[in-house]
């Protein structure tokens, strides 16, 4: 029997990635949700060699098991079936949150490898329908090991990110990724829905330009999604938020001060953080 | 002798134009620039027809002049060559601030047309070297027409927007333009620079994801420019950010309040502004 991945959630991330592992090395991808029209969808693009709507006998049998669900549903499905899971199986998630994640897969009998993952790729649409292979492809790979995570486990990890395209695999712990994700995703997330309550947001059809379109792009988002992501992250989420909130005031003081020499000065020196950041 | 459109500033934005406008009808594209560099490049790329650095001598044969200074150069040189129009010539500008370019144009004499103009694109780079001739394409043209513009420039400024490949001309006033344009650019700018200030910065190296990279594009900005660009229509611009400001504190406070069901309902009211908004 080959060994298997089964992939926990067929939404715009589990669908991306089982369409992706089709091609991992010798493994067998076997893909699971509840939705109907998902399971059909992914039967129809054969997104996975398999595809079955009953996870608690297809974890029973697989290597590998990527949660892809939601937070909330990621903590009650290891709650609800942490004894079905195969001895020396590895588990591991694709989730924006990573410490709840790491304290409920405590749960899990010490037969059970657990890596908290988070691939930092998405999309502004979700489901299975929006799902793309190539979805990972320049994406930092993120890693929370803890101890006891077998050599063999991690290996398996930075080769399913090296097939996925990721641009390289980062290992942190859950308290710092948390705390970081909330400032290079979460408050982005955050920044585009605030810039959409804007009265002015209807009147500004023909005045839109790049730095608009991109700035919201992320605004129609899962409302569920990320209304679990937000509130279990809510402590580091707020912190930022803070910081976010006193650098637009600082600027708009000096704005208001009337000191275009002062403003230069300001934006000199944010720029230059820009520039030496260099992203690319 | 062939009518003379005269590009005045080749930086990104009048170097794109040049270059994009010398297939447009009939036309002699003139560059002019005081930067050495900048008019040998012109001159390698065969940006315009012919380049000079004689601004003065330039506009006195020329049927269009399109000024590309930032704005208060804009500002001076018409106040300086006010005089030396040719009767009946359209001046134009690109700046992305229109009523003190506006005001400034009424020192022209009547014989000279003035139409105020903003194609709404740009780059997060400076300088005839990045300029690129498909710049403009897909972008809004923005005119702000007055009492006393000629029918037949007006029809001109819609055919050189047609053959920039804009995506629409837009006329609106320029009081309005400026109270959009603080929302639709300036924040959005002013919002990247805020977001580099974060402490964090440079500890967010591996974290980054696509609307991180969206939002922070732009904040390696031209200092001289936006600051002349945000004074100058600071009133707008500070409304705005008050504004934001508001939206993001009442989303960190519910946050703060621990309430999911209270941050889904905000987070589905701003999604569905978004939705309805869709600006693709």
């Amino acid at each position: 029997m080959k060994k298997q991945i089964v992939i926990l959630g067929l939404g715009l991330i589990g669908g991306s990635l089982a369409m992706a592992l089709r091609s991992f090395e010798d493994y067998e991808i076997v893909g699971v949700d509840r939705d109907g029209a998902t399971l059909a969808f992914a039967r129809e693009h054969a997104a996975a060699d398999r595809v079955t709507d009953d996870a608690g006998a297809a974890i029973q049998t697989a290597d590998v098991v990527f949660l892809c669900l939601h937070p909330r549903g990621i903590v009650d499905f290891l709650t609800a079936h942490r004894d079905r899971f195969k001895a020396g199986a590895l588990v591991t998630d694709v989730c924006g949150i990573k410490t709840a994640i790491l304290e409920a897969a405590q749960i899990l009998p010490p037969e059970v490898d657990f890596i908290g993952c988070h691939p930092m790729a998405g999309k502004e649409t979700s489901g299975i329908f929006h799902a793309d292979p190539e979805l990972f492809r320049g994406a930092h790979f993120i890693l929370t090991p803890q101890k006891g995570n077998t050599p063999e486990h991690l290996g398996l990890m930075e080769r399913i990110a090296a097939h996925l395209g990721c641009r390289d695999v980062v290992k942190t712990t859950p308290e710092r990724h948390d705390a970081i994700i909330a400032y290079t995703s979460q408050v982005m997330h955050i920044l585009a829905v605030a810039v959409c309550d804007d009265p002015d947001l209807f009147q500004c059809r023909g005045f839109e330009g790049g730095s608009f379109r991109d700035c919201t792009r992320v605004a129609a988002l899962d409302v569920p999604l990320w209304t679990e992501l937000f509130s279990m992250n809510a402590p580091a989420l707020t912190r930022v938020l803070r910081t976010l909130e006193d650098n637009l005031r600082t600027y708009r003081e000096v704005l208001e001060a009337g000191d275009p020499a002062a403003l230069a000065r300001k934006l000199e020196r944010s720029a230059a953080r820009k520039r030496q950041m260099n992203l690319e």
